[in-house]
């Protein structure tokens, strides 16, 4: 049986941790060479106490906050923003998944596409809109919305462009995060769409729910009715707290596992329609030719995909020996089950550990320990999801999409190490 | 079966909801006077959204950020600060947990608990110390212990002295955060303390292991051998991200489901012993005398509880109506099977939906549709652990621990709701 299936079937809930494997046995038994600890034996106790003391214990700390931010230590921990200087406020952050771990992305750091900047909206003066194949039309501020029955659902959003330089000729040098961070994975709570629809008596004709955000841009797109009905969320909190202006504050329709676009911020407006609404970002974009001269379109899915956070381009490895390789994978289609890594290019391959519980539609957390031997080699991820769906090779997404593609690029992400430690992005 | 049953053998993995309930189709079929949605029939498509237009749509937004914060019309959800004058740096802070939603609660909103204020760590400069009864006596830097295998762990973490002003001869008037916020749950990343004990050797004499914080207070406590060879975790991510000053960067001991003063902050020392250290934590605080005359120490493990955190004191029903019900539960013993609610005092009980997955030592969401008919009436719940424990009624709380109670209060809580809709904090 392989570990990730071993993750799957765990029965003792009462303790999430990584599955034992060879790599690690192996890693326990070869002891302290492995984290480079220095050894203290021979100092009394008290003389390494006193030895040790440090000037922070010598005078009483900073006092109390009303709202706690991260340590000045860790002021690098940004996203990373590229804007289009001729739209104002067009242009999209990245989550730095390299310097994070585990399996959900602190609001800080959630990833940002915006069109035309964050408005700054009052919630007292937000209302969405139902109108079109609707037995009532209704509009519904914050305060109402707050006395519905609400879920939590712990889910991925990841931008439809995410990671698409992989259609580049040349391999982009750039952290993880720069190249594969338009993805980030919060615990969202609201009202269930299903519920509003339902209260607005949805029209049978309806096929589509046109939804439009109340940014400047007006930022609009067509949801197909079933996933409407389905699980997708009018959502109210991330992480706990209300949700941030950046993502949409105060309500944003989350469709778990679907395309980021679609999950549209400041929500104000929810047309049910026969036809899709034919909007800018499901026509000059998202919509793509392929090699047998038909087009993709409506491509809402996200496919399964994984990549190495740790080691990865802008780390480094300070001498051969033991390193821990950390990943994440994810699919729009349901749970992940199983990561495979290769440390030789892909000649073969070992099951990662699979961070439990693995939930579906979310990041699930990979984790492999590795020993470096000093010589070059190039690291891999490779995902399969509950359908059976495995990442492709770069090759293989080039052969079936072409080389038009733009979107959803999932292609198996590839790191060289060096020999002198570092870490580049390769096509291997 | 009850609803809370069907949540715990929940087959389909696809979606994570709350289940449906009696109450909640009721709610569903008396439709629209439940969330006092205007009705917008009768105006077309066009002249609404025109005449809907908000100030915030019509000039682009503010720009992208590189770490987000809450929106501005949220400044009023904080910690809630207590400080002792005399020290400084002593005191806490409350998370407010009635302004929140979900499982998780944000790092900035993490409570907070410190005996000399929060020390500013320098991760480069600190080390954690193994000595004691260990082959070899170890320290490790922060980047040798990010070498090591990791695991994650969603876990709450609680203070001992939570919610004691319960003990209270009356019952003391605030919000649910500022009553019962020394709880908070997150994401919990770092190398489990096992594997850092079998590196440095533990000899078997070792029953208790000490462990102190790098503050000016240098905190210290006693933890039996037992659960540091269990689940404790040498935790350095938080919810995705490095820990937070005030949560123990750059190193946290966390002990999932145990009393919160056991997951020392900026953990630097563990000595290895054969007794505990007998520690002010442990002597003239968390020692309790009970009506039998003996006293009550090493009191670990946190029972479980619960609490109504929406409706609660400080929050206004606004006229008769469908209102949501929603609550916390927890346990440190593991997975919560169950929250019943009462909304007549206890005289009778409804099962609560539970948010799935339902996660060990973790917060549990629940939740239940409640339709207030006007007339005052009290509000509680009453959690229920896989080991079959009942959070007790406040009397029979009492009864078991005396009067000299401070520590460990759990018993169920109650809320009045008046004829004007105000709510209190009642003995019931």
């Amino acid at each position: 049986m392989h570990a990730s299936e071993e993750a799957q079937t765990e029965s003792d809930a009462s303790r999430s941790t990584d599955q034992e494997t060879p790599a690690r046995r192996e890693f326990l038994r070869r002891g302290i060479t492995a984290g480079g600890a220095a050894v203290l034996a021979g100092l009394a106790p008290e003389s390494r106490a006193a030895a040790a003391t440090p000037q922070w214990m010598t005078r009483p700390g900073q006092p109390f906050s009303n709202y706690g931010l991260p340590s000045p230590h860790e002021k690098a921990v940004i996203r990373l923003i590229a804007a289009n200087s001729a739209v104002s406020g067009n242009g999209l952050s990245w989550t730095p998944l390299h310097d994070l771990e585990g399996t959900l992305t602190p609001n800080g750091l959630h990833f940002e596409r915006h069109h035309n900047g964050v408005p700054q909206i009052d919630p007292a003066g937000h209302r969405l809109y139902l109108h079109g194949l609707f037995e009532r039309s209704l509009s519904f501020g914050v305060d109402d919305l707050l006395r519905y029955p609400m879920v939590s659902q712990q889910c991925f959003i990841e931008c439809g462009g995410n990671s698409n330089s992989g259609w580049n000729e040349e391999p982009l040098q750039a952290p993880a995060g720069s190249l594969h961070g338009l993805a980030s994975c919060s615990e969202w709570t609201g009202v269930p769409l299903s519920v509003i629809l339902e209260e607005c008596g949805l029209h049978p004709d309806a096929q589509w729910l046109i939804a439009e955000g109340a940014d400047a841009a007006a930022m609009n797109v067509s949801i197909p009715i079933g996933k409407a009905r389905g699980d997708a969320l009018l959502a109210l909190y991330q992480n706990g707290e209300r949700l941030r202006p950046e993502n949409g504050y105060p309500l944003r329709l989350v469709l778990p596992g679907w395309e980021g676009v679609l999950s549209v911020k400041w929500l104000r407006r929810l047309q049910a329609a026969t036809e899709p609404v034919m909007a800018r970002n499901e026509t000059a974009r998202y919509t793509e030719l392929l090699p047998s001269g038909k087009a993709r379109q409506f491509t809402f899915v996200i496919e399964a995909k994984s990549v190495i956070t740790r080691p990865s381009p802008g780390q480094h490895l300070a001498a051969p020996g033991w390193y821990p390789i950390s990943g994440l994978a994810w699919s729009g289609r349901g749970v992940i089950k199983r990561v495979e890594v290769s440390t030789d290019g892909g000649k073969s391959w070992i099951d990662a550990n699979l961070q439990t519980p693995v939930l579906p539609r979310c990041f699930t957390r990979f984790r492999l320990p590795w020993r470096w031997n000093g010589e070059s080699c190039i690291l891999q991820s490779r995902a399969t999801d509950e359908t059976g769906y495995v990442q492709p090779t770069r090759p293989a997404l080039i052969a079936e999409r072409g080389r038009h593609g733009y979107f959803h690029y999932n292609a198996i992400v590839s790191w060289e190490v060096s020999e002198d430690g570092s870490l580049s992005h390769v096509y291997a």
